[in-house]
């Protein structure tokens, strides 16, 4: 079957396999790490999840007309960050969870101390990968240095990271609708942008193609945090493999908590739309896939 | 004073004054980042400490006549990482420890929860440092690509993580002297030779430059950290900043506990030597400051 012909789907879930089949080669060899270290990164790693970040990491990429190899280089350096981020986002002192997607997290089978250490280790093998595009798929030294700049600043202190600071002390009782919005953009929108900006640089993008996937980003990333928003009070708990309406016993306030139900749905609906403009206006050669995960965020039920 | 005519001493102070300030301007600035999360990076950051890792990217670099501007950059990166891994080292769920070089510590300061989040800011934005020295100070793309990938890889699950990983699985009872050194050589050493190593990209050393440094590297930091279990035992607490025996009493074995203090001196003479000799057979053009250093380490008592 043409790859064109697939469905976005059976374009998901192939991007998905691959980005799988990468990750479970692309952690250090078991000689080089004490084991239960490796075991520790790998169960979270390869715990599945929806691969949402790489997947637009080679969208992206391919509606540049780049390459797919190495854009999973890449895509298997974001889904790294994304599991270190909800390793220690799991433990006891920030949202002591003891299920995630519907498995035992972390640090309840290896422990606090492996689980903060484990975390360590991806967060930093990923700029190990973003190294490995250059290294094994010809990605220009600039263009992967420009990589590790923005995964540096948008996963880190003004990035993920502050977001994920805001969101503790929203906990604390500090949270208004921009307070909201500001851990959206930061927690969860930022390493969605750097995943849609990632594919531009890994395809030699123009500043002008780039802006314009930061802008997809962007609009995406608010639309997606948004929806899980919606999801988490309404949704079928055994499709989202964690406790419903948990975000409100644990006092955390959400997208409808401020503006209601209807009002969050017709903002999914409207950042849908501006995500999909902004890789319609003939900058980006072949957006199909990038409107198809969009129209295929918005349609989810978990 | 002509710079060559510092001493030693003179030279190192002139290094850690410059590493502080420029640390002290490569944080995100304040409004790009929660304000407490700066706080917390920045309190373990500026606690002093002996800035031995960015003394040997700047000496290293300086040695193969590179520029010290750049270097800081770089030594700035490898303090944000060193300072992560004291701050993720010293939570409840690792050693536990309440003071470190005389002030409380981070978690004690700023709570669990921020400590682990101000880790993993150090830890992120120290690619973007890496990156820095390369916008700014004119430090070649390739080059650059080359530090990422070695930081990546010494301070990471094959080095100075799985160090932390074996250390903690040290103090559970199974050390033998191998694994002692396993430990020493990651925990601590990696992130040594990465410093040298570093200074010879800046650079643009050459392969056998590069190995030089990384053999100095290597034997230096296990001198350093015997030296530092020596002066754990006998070393005079005032001095030290932390209590010694301490690690006595956490059960944890150290190179005296295997061969005895005379033999574990012994030992730091020869690998002292092993450096020395490692930047002074031709290749590196002005190993002097190396030299010092080296000699210097095995002089101190703190």
């Amino acid at each position: 079957m043409l790859r064109q012909h697939l469905t976005i789907e059976e374009y998901t879930k192939e991007i998905g396999e691959a980005v799988s089949a990468r990750l479970s080669t692309s952690l250090p060899a078991a000689w080089e790490v004490p084991d239960t270290l490796r075991q520790a990164m790998e169960y979270s790693l390869m715990a599945g999840g929806k691969r949402l970040r790489p997947l637009l990491v080679v969208a992206a990429a391919e509606a540049l007309g780049g390459n797919r190899e190495a854009a999973l280089s890449v895509a298997c350096a974001v889904e790294m960050i994304h599991t270190y981020s909800l390793i220690h986002d799991d433990l006891p002192a920030l949202d002591n969870d003891d299920f995630r997607r519907g498995k035992p997290t972390n640090h309840k089978v290896f422990g606090e101390a492996m689980a903060i250490l484990a975390g360590d280790g991806l967060l930093t093998h990923a700029f190990y990968s973003v190294v490995q595009a250059s290294r094994e798929y010809g990605v220009p030294a600039t263009a992967a240095l420009s990589i590790v700049e923005e995964l540096s600043r948008y996963a880190g202190p003004g990035g993920m990271v502050g977001g994920q600071v805001a969101d503790m002390q929203g906990e604390q009782g500090v949270t208004d609708l921009n307070q909201l919005r500001y851990i959206h953009a930061h927690k969860t929108g930022d390493l969605i942008v750097f995943s849609a900006k990632a594919g531009g640089h890994l395809a030699a993008g123009s500043p002008e193609q780039l802006e314009a996937l930061e802008r997809y980003g962007r609009a995406l990333g608010q639309a997606f945090q948004i929806q899980d928003d919606i999801l988490d009070l309404i949704g079928d708990e055994s499709k989202l493999g964690k406790k419903t309406q948990s975000d409100v016993k644990q006092q955390k306030v959400t997208y409808p908590y401020f503006i209601g139900i209807e009002a969050s749905r017709s903002e999914v609906d409207r950042l849908t739309r501006e995500a999909k403009e902004a890789v319609q206006d003939g900058k980006v050669p072949n957006p199909q896939r990038l409107v198809e995960i969009a129209d295929m965020l918005l349609r989810r039920d978990h």
